[in-house]
This record gives structure tokens, sequence and C-alpha cells, in this order.
């Protein structure tokens, strides 16, 4: 891995989180990077742990000051605030964590930089402001082949927030263990916090989203496999552009299916219900045929809803379904997938 | 049509113009807006008239110097330069411009605004530096129903450049012509600029596409039918992120598929062939299906390669192939398009 976004020393700021997917960053900052983390800065919650309220991160202490937090790098942002603002409750902390020393991390679409007062602040004290998606990617995809020895996986959903994310480190830290040379690219905010490397996809300008993605790639392929973070899904009414230009921009040879079991409709559009899995599959192996023609190779199910025992009975069914290997990665652990991916590895050699 | 990007006196700078697109917004705004232009600005060109040049604009001179273009208002950079950024022989022409009070208008992703030297002259003339694709759209799509009432009828392409924005002109003209009010809604900078109000929908950053899109037509559809200017196409390996948040974001009614006939790759691609039209329409059905289901009504041929015979032969090719009114709009009239749209509003009326 290279160098993280994340030094050691991280306060995640999470103050006044109530629903779960609003603290998406916090929660796979706890899974992926707990040894960074000193502590999460929530004054409502203060004396709990990481496990009471993200399920994960262990005895991590969930503090009600910086204080009480002790000597620390970063304050890192950690749940996405009600339209994407930072609220005026948060400024006097993140005033205080600059007049400390502290680095500011944030992955809002709304820039630290942008704010003249915290621009003041951390200008005084010397300290840095990292909007996490910020960037200036002005190139067109050149549609050149890549290496053809690198396998290209994309993790591709059925919603937005599914777990995407989490398959994608999971798949490529499988692949790793079995002592392939796997890398992980992140397209997201919060992936880029815990890989240190990667590209904000969907705070790039729309011309550029498919150039931007298959920049990503050129860089990693000296790689064998690399596994692309997929963001939302073209079938999505609010994020499918994103989608198809992260697509279309790392042309994949395989793509694994992300979805949550028990959603019935579309997170934060209760009138949009989802389509069913093989339509979505349908769509993403026609639109992908315009390239390369890659194909769902593999589904991995959250089933964070269902019992161990619902979780298994959810798999069976898809697998029927589908016909395609279905694995929990958290929860099944993900060896299917990756025998999946390691499978068209072979397949792709011998042709 | 409201009040226009470019107001009386424009001259039009096309220094240096090869390749006839690489004049698109030239030739596209002496086609609707002839009134407006008074010289094509052009040194290597010079005695020339428009239509010598580009096809359309009848006499309108190319002169080689601002003095013999004579009285005017604006000075719009009317061809694309290669790699997008203003060549350091165009820079003497603008500042001249600026210093006899002219404003600039330029539809390029490199802002006039972000030059500091074209900034000091026009703060100190105080001359308007009006960059046509900048915006500041930030909103996610609402995905609320539509005006019920408001016929949505969105262009697609088999490429880029192959006419789009000339379609969605004229059927919103013809349908104008025809006692029914209709509305072109613009998504390119070309079509801003002649129209005098759109979004510039590829310079969106991409997590607002849909949302952008959609603002446009929850803004206009007190109209009877609206014709949005689609962008690319979804099966584009460039830019088909901007295509699908566009298709997603208005969510069309009805489609019309155009294409240019003899175009054999993508433009600028020539290692990828273009996909048969058949292709195009099952991929923008299928994608369409996951919002309001509309479908391809019918297919604008650009023949302008063709001879009148070998477009006529063309013409009932297509028609047999697809089973589809075709016509091309600049050569047979978009009547027969007309028609489709019109012949989809009586069917939704009557549903």
């Amino acid at each position: 891995m290279s160098t993280p976004a994340t030094p050691h020393r991280t306060v995640l700021l999470t103050e006044g989180h109530g629903e779960p997917l609003a603290g998406k960053t916090a929660s796979c900052l706890l899974r992926y990077r707990a040894s960074d983390i000193v502590a999460i800065l929530d004054s409502t919650q203060a004396g709990r742990t990481a496990d009471d309220l993200f399920g994960t991160g262990g005895t991590i202490p969930v503090v009600a000051t910086l204080d009480e937090a002790g000597p620390a790098d970063d304050l890192l942002i950690g749940i996405a605030p009600p339209g994407g603002r930072i609220p005026q409750t948060w400024r006097p902390v993140i005033l205080a964590a600059i007049s400390r020393g502290m680095r500011i991390v944030s992955g809002l679409h709304e820039f630290l930089a942008d704010d003249p007062e915290f621009v003041a602040a951390a200008r005084d004290r010397g300290v840095e402001l990292r909007d996490v998606r910020r960037n200036d990617e002005r190139d067109v995809a050149k549609c050149q082949p890549f290496r053809e020895e690198c396998l290209r996986i994309l993790t591709v959903g059925q919603d937005i927030s599914v777990g995407k994310m989490v398959t994608s480190v999971e798949l490529a830290r499988g692949l790793r263990a079995r002592g392939v040379d796997a890398k992980f690219i992140a397209t997201g905010q919060t992936g880029i916090m815990i890989e240190g490397d990667g590209c904000p996809i969907d705070r790039v300008i729309s011309d550029f989203v498919n150039g931007a993605v298959e920049k990503q790639v050129l860089a990693r392929q000296h790689h064998e496999v690399v596994v692309v973070e997929g963001q939302a899904t073209i079938t999505h009414p609010q994020y499918s552009g994103v989608s198809l230009g992260l697509l279309h921009g790392c042309d994949p040879h395989g793509m694994i299916l992300v979805y949550e079991a028990g959603r019935p409709h579309h997170m934060g559009l209760p009138h949009i219900p989802l389509p069913e899995l093989g339509r979505v599959i349908e769509a993403y192996e026609a639109l992908a045929g315009f390239r390369g023609g890659g194909r769902v190779i593999g589904v991995a199910l959250n089933s964070r809803r269902l019992s161990a025992a619902e979780a298994d009975v959810e798999r069976e069914r898809v697998r029927r379904e589908l016909g395609l290997p279905v694995a929990d990665p958290i929860r099944h652990g993900s060896g299917e997938l990756i025998d999946a991916v390691l499978a068209l590895a072979a397949r792709r050699r011998g042709a």
C-alpha cells in the first residue's frame, strides 16, 4: 500500500451522526485504518465506543472534546452532513483543531479551502486543509489498449451505499493473501482516505470522467490485478453518469455485482423501486459490450440486515437465480469471489 | 426565444481553422444567428465568404483584422483549437478586441476568466469575459415526476458531432411552425450561444449532471414539448458518462437517433468502429427503461458526405432496417420526424 492520506493519530469527527449510513466514511476508516484512529468526536455519544456506534473499531473511545481525545495530527470529517455542507455547530471544533496545529481532512463536495475563515486560520497556524475530492482532471480518455497482462476487475452495484468499496478492498486484500499482486483503485473519497491514492471520480468534470478513470488504471497496470471501486450504478436516476464513465474508463475484464439484501428501493428515493439483479447485470454487460465486453463473474451480498441463517438462504437463492458465485465478503469471506477472479485470469491466460 | 447570449454585431474568430468539424460553433452560429454576425476573422482566408468556408452564412465576409470587421460588440471564439487551449497567436486579437470595448465570448473548457492577462485587460476596459461553459451546478436530481402534459424529446447519437444540436433546433422550430409550443433545451456551448439559455452539461461536475439536466426541464416544462439536445452517446468510450446522465436527467418520452452516413469509426478514434444503429437503439432503450421507458421514434440522417441520390438510398435502407421514420433535417426537412413526435404526443394523450 502506498503512503496513506491519513497518517497516525486521527480524530474522527462524527458529531451528531444519526443514520448509520451517513457515517460510511467513519465506519470504513474504523474497519480498515483502526490503528490510526485515536478517538471519535461526538459530544452526543461520549463515553461509548466505536463498536457501539459503528459495529467496528473495537474500543476506540467516543469523546466530547478534543482535549479528551489527547494528542492527534488529523481531524477527519467522518460523516456526510445533510446537504453536504459543514454545519455551524462543527465550525468551532474545526477551528479549535486548526489552532492545535491539526490537519483537517474532508471528503465533502463543499471544500474547506473555499471557506475564508478556515483558510485564514490554517494559514496563521501553518496547517493543511486537505479536501480529498479536489481534483484538476482535464484529460479525455485516450482509449489505447491497456497492458494485456493486467486483469481489470470493477465492482458494480444495484444501488448507492451497498458495499462496493468494502468489496473492492476485501477482494484486493484476499488476492494479495493468495500471493497475487493486486491493487485496489479508489474512486471515492473514503477509498482514497483508506488507500492513500485514487481519484474522486464523482467530483470530476463530466467530460473527463472516462479519462480520469483510464489514467488511474494506466498508472497501476504494472500490477497483476487491479480492483476498481465502482460508484453508484448505471441504472441510478441521480448518479448514472458517474457510473457509466467509470465502466467505460476502466473497461473491466470482469465485474462483481454488489447489492444489499432487503433493500426495496433506491436509497433516499422511496418511490423508485430497485431493478432486479438480473436486469442490472444485463444492462452492465450490454454497455460493457461497447468496449471489451467484460461480464459479471460474481455477486457480493451485503447481508447486514439479515441473520446468519437468513443470509445463507439469500445466498443460495441468488446463486441459483443467477448461476454465479455469491458471498458476503464480511460475513462469509470473499474466497468464492476471489476464486472467480482467479478463474477469469486463468481463462484469459489460456485464451 | 429568450434573450440570446450573442447580441447583434458579433465577430466570429476562426483564425486558422482547417478541418470543418473544428468549426462547429462557427457554422452553427452562421446557420442560426447569421443576422448577428458581421464578419469572420481569419487572416488565412481573408476575402472569402461564410458560404465559401462553412457552406452556410451567405456573403458574410471573412476579414484579416478587427479594423476590417467594422463596429462590433462581441468577439466570439468560433472554433475549438487543438487541445482546447487558446493558441498564442489568438492572444493579440483577443486583447485588441478587449481594448475596443468588445465582450469576449468563449465556449472552451479553458476559461478566459482564469487568464490573468485577459482579466486585467477586461477589468481596465470594463469589458465582460463570458465563458459559456462556466457553471456552478451543485444539485443532485430530485427525481420527482415532471409535468405530465409536457412531452420530453431527447436527441441521441451514434457518435459525437453528428448533428444532434442541429436536429434539436430544427425539431423545435418545425414544431413551432405547426403551432406547437416547443422549446429547445441547449446542453452544449454552441446551443447555448444560439438559444441564449441552457446548461453546458459536459462541464458540470459528474455527481450533478443528472440534476442539472432535470433542472433545465423543470424550468421549461410549461411548454407543450421540450426538445433536449443530446451529447455524445452512451456507447462512446470517452464521453459516455455525460450522455447517460443526460438521458436519466431528462427521462424522455421519445428519442430521435442522429447519425452521419458514411462514418466508419468514432471521430478521432480510428481503431474503434461505430456500433450498428440497431445496437445503439437497444442500449438507449434498455437504459431509458430504468426510468420512464422512452423509445427511439425516429432517425435523423446527416447525409453531408452523400449526393442527393445516395442520401435517398441511405434513407430508404435505414427506414427498412429499423422500421422508423428517417430524414436528414437539412436536406429533406424534419417533417417526418415532427410527425413522429406529434404521433407520440397523440398516443400519450389517448393513453
